[in-house]
C-alpha cells in the first residue's frame, strides 16, 4: 500500500458529534430517573445475569468495565421510558456473537460506542438515548457502558424482559418495527450499517454473517427507535427489575438467607428443584451454544429430577424421575417463561457454558412479561420456534408484577 | 409477526433524491463526452469481456439489459474523467461474487442502483457520477446500467484496466484511497453500508461474507470518491478502449479477418498461441474459481504449448511443448499484464468458467497500463500477491497507448 490515507471529508458528510448529548435528551433528562451507583452495577449484574435465563453472556465483565467508568468519573442517568419524548431518536445496544467467544475475545466497550456513533452518521444527528436490546446478561450493562461513554441517558425498558438467542425475538420486531437501519461494529472502530432490511431474519441473516467476519463478536446498536416506538412497544422497568432483583440475591446472601426465597418475593414464578448437576451435553453450532443439562433432586427435591433443553437459552424444563429412565416426562416450563438456574448457596446465576457436573444449584421458573405472551409474540418466542413440540403452559403471573403475598 | 410495518421517518433521516441527477453533474456533463448508443453497448460488451481476461464476469447478460433500457428511452452520458469537478462526488460500481453464481442467480441491476441509493443516503446527498468499479467483464457494464436507471454520468475511466478478484487490487486503494464508505445491495432492496474500514482486506473480508449471507452475489458501490480523487488514481479511457476494442474484433469478424489482429491493432500486446484446450482443472473455493488450463498448439503454433493459471482471471502463462512432459517452461507473460483467451475465428473472449476441452482458441498477451506496474501497485497485483514466485516481467508498452506501426 503506497503513500499517506487519503481521507475523504466531501461537504456533505455527516459530522457524529455525539458528545455532549442532544439538547432534547437534555431537557427530559431533567429530574426523572436516577444515576447508577456502584452498588447499582453489582446488583444489575446479579440480576441481568437471573434474567439471562443461562444466556446473554456474563455480565462479570462488563461490570468491571462499568465499575472503572465510574471510579473514573462519569455518570450514566437511567430515565423512566414514559419520560422519553415521542420523536426523541435512540437505538438499543447490545453484544453479537456467541458467549464462548466473549470468553477468549474480551469486549472494549468501543465495539458498541462504535456501532452507536455510526447509526448516528447514517442518521444525520446524534441520538437522544439508549436501551438495552436484551436485559438478560451481559447485554444488560452494555448500555450503560455506552451510556458512560458517550454522555447519553439510558431508558429503563427493553424489548425482551430476559435474554433471547436471535434478533427477531423482541417486542420492537414483534409490533412490527422496522430492523432497520441498524449498526455493527468491532474493536478496529469498523463499522457495517444495514438498511432496508426486509425482516428481521434476514436481519440476523446479515448481522450474524458479519458478525463471524468481524471475529466472532461485535457490537450492536438496532433498532433505529423513536421515542413513541419505545413507549408503545418496549417493556418498562426492566433495569430497575434486574437492579431490584440483583439487590434482593446480594441480601439473602449477606444474611445467609436463601437467595431463592429473595428471588420469589420479587416476581412471580415457582421453585422447581434444588440439585446437582448430573450430565450436560453441550455444542457450538452455527454461533450458538445448544444442548441440555439434567439436574437431579436434592434434600427437600430428593427422588425428583428434571431435564433442561437450552439454546443459548435455558428453554424447556420437563421432569424426571431421579435415577430413573431418561425420557423427560412432565413439562415443568418453556419459554418465553423464565427457566432460571442458580447457585443455591450464593444465587449467583449459572450460564448454560459455565454448567458441569456437580454443580449445587437452584431451579426456578419465573413468569414472562405479559408482552411476550400475545399471540403474536408466542409465534416468534414460544417453545415451537425454537423446534420444541410444545404447548406453552404460562406460569402464573407477569414478570414486572409484584408477586401476591406468600406466593 | 403482527400489524402493519411501523415507518421509520424521523426528521433527520437522509432522503435520496437521486433522480434527476444534481446539478454539479449536469453542468460539467454540457458538450463532453458520448452518449451510449446499442452498437457502443455491443462494442463494449466484447471489449470489457477481453480485458475480464477471463475473469470479471460475462457481459452478455448484462448486455442485453441494457440494450432493453435503451430502446426504452433511457439514455447513458460517458463523460471524460479530465472533465470532472474536483468536488464532486461518485462511485465505483460492480457486482461481487463467484462469476459462476451468475449464471443461476442473474443480475436484476435494482443491485447496484440500491447500493448507489445506500451511499448516497449516508453521504447525505445524491451522487454526481459513477464509474466501472473494473472495466473487465460484466462490471464492464454495470455503471452503464447505474446511469441509465438513475440518470447519472458514467466516467470513463476505472482502476484496474481489466478485471481483478479481489478489493484492493484496484488503484485507488493502492493510492491510499480510503476503501469506506463503500454499499452492497441485493435484489430485495437490502443495503448494507460499510464505515470506517481499515483497509481493503479488511473491506474484502466482510464484504465477502456479506456477499455470500446475500445468496452469492451482490451489487457493489465503492469507494465514494471525490472528482479529484478519479484524476489523480483512475486509469483514464478504459470505457473508450473497451468500445475500441470491441468495434475492432466486431469489424474484423464482419470482415473475416483475424481478429487477434485486429486487437493487436489497438493494443500494445503479443500473439502467444493459437491451440486446442487439451486439459482443465477448476474449482469454486471461497467463492472464487481456481485451475488451470493446458492448450496445445495449431497451425503456424503446431508443436508449442503453454499452461495458464487462474483465480477468476488468467493470471500467469508459461511455455510447454505440446505433448511433453507437463512441467512448466518459461514464463509467457503474468498479472497484471492481460493474458486473454479469444475464440480463434470469432475473437469473442473465452471467461474461465467456459474453458473446456478441444476449444479453439487464440492466447494473447497485452501490456498492463503504467499504473499498475509501480512498485506499489506490483505488491498488490504482482504474481506473488497471487501466490506465485515469479518475477513480474512487462510486456512492452502501456494498455492505453496505441501500439507501433507493424507491433
Amino acid at each position: 500500500m503506497g503513500g499517506a490515507t487519503e481521507t475523504m471529508n466531501p461537504a456533505g458528510m455527516n459530522a457524529p458529534g455525539m458528545n455532549p448529548p442532544a439538547a432534547p435528551a437534555a431537557a427530559w433528562a431533567a429530574g426523572a430517573g436516577w444515576d447508577v451507583t456502584p452498588d447499582d452495577v453489582e446488583a444489575i449484574a446479579v440480576g441481568a445475569g437471573i434474567l439471562g435465563t443461562g444466556g446473554g453472556g456474563n455480565p462479570y465483565l462488563g461490570k468491571l468495565q462499568l465499575l472503572r467508568y465510574l471510579q473514573a468519573g462519569r455518570r450514566v442517568r437511567v430515565l423512566p421510558a414514559e419520560a422519553v419524548p415521542d420523536e426523541a431518536l435512540g437505538c438499543g445496544i447490545g453484544g453479537m456473537g456467541a458467549p464462548t467467544v466473549g470468553y477468549e475475545k474480551l469486549p472494549a466497550g468501543t465495539e458498541m460506542t462504535g456501532a452507536v456513533e455510526a447509526l448516528a452518521r447514517f442518521a444525520g444527528r446524534p441520538l437522544d438515548f439508549v436501551l438495552p436490546g436484551e436485559i438478560g446478561g451481559a447485554n444488560g450493562l452494555m448500555p450503560l457502558i455506552v451510556g458512560a461513554l458517550l454522555g447519553l441517558p439510558v431508558l429503563d425498558a427493553d424489548p425482551m424482559g430476559r435474554a433471547f438467542p436471535e434478533l427477531q425475538m423482541d417486542t420492537f420486531m414483534i409490533n412490527g418495527v422496522s430492523p432497520s437501519p441498524f449498526a455493527l461494529a468491532d474493536v478496529h472502530g469498523h463499522a457495517v450499517i444495514f438498511d432496508r432490511i426486509r425482516d428481521p431474519y434476514w436481519a440476523e441473516r446479515l448481522a450474524r454473517a458479519t458478525t463471524i467476519a468481524m471475529g466472532g463478536s461485535a457490537g450492536l446498536a438496532m433498532p433505529l427507535l423513536q421515542g413513541r416506538q419505545v413507549k408503545a412497544f418496549g417493556i418498562p422497568g426492566t433495569l430497575s427489575l434486574a437492579r431490584r432483583l440483583g439487590q434482593a440475591v446480594l441480601a439473602a446472601r449477606a444474611a445467609h438467607r436463601s437467595p431463592v426465597a429473595a428471588i420469589l418475593q420479587e416476581v412471580p414464578g415457582v421453585h422447581l428443584l434444588d440439585g446437582k448437576v448430573v450430565d450436560v451435553a453441550r455444542r457450538t453450532v452455527q454461533g450458538f451454544a445448544r444442548g441440555a443439562v439434567r439436574i437431579e433432586g436434592l434434600g427437600p427435591f430428593e427422588g425428583q429430577g428434571l431435564t433442561i433443553e437450552f439454546q443459548n437459552e435455558y428453554l424447556v424444563a420437563r421432569r424426571v424421575d431421579a435415577g430413573g429412565p431418561h425420557e423427560a416426562g412432565p413439562l415443568l416450563a418453556c419459554t418465553p417463561d423464565l427457566i432460571c438456574i442458580v447457585d443455591t448457596e450464593t444465587g449467583e446465576p449459572v450460564a448454560t457454558e459455565v454448567l458441569r457436573y456437580g454443580l449445587r444449584v437452584s431451579v426456578l421458573g419465573l413468569a414472562a412479561p405479559r408482552q411476550l405472551k400475545t399471540p403474536a409474540a408466542l409465534q416468534v418466542v414460544g417453545p415451537r420456534a425454537f423446534g420444541y413440540d410444545v404447548e406453552f403452559q404460562p406460569l402464573p403471573g407477569d414478570l414486572l408484577d409484584r408477586p401476591a403475598e406468600g406466593g
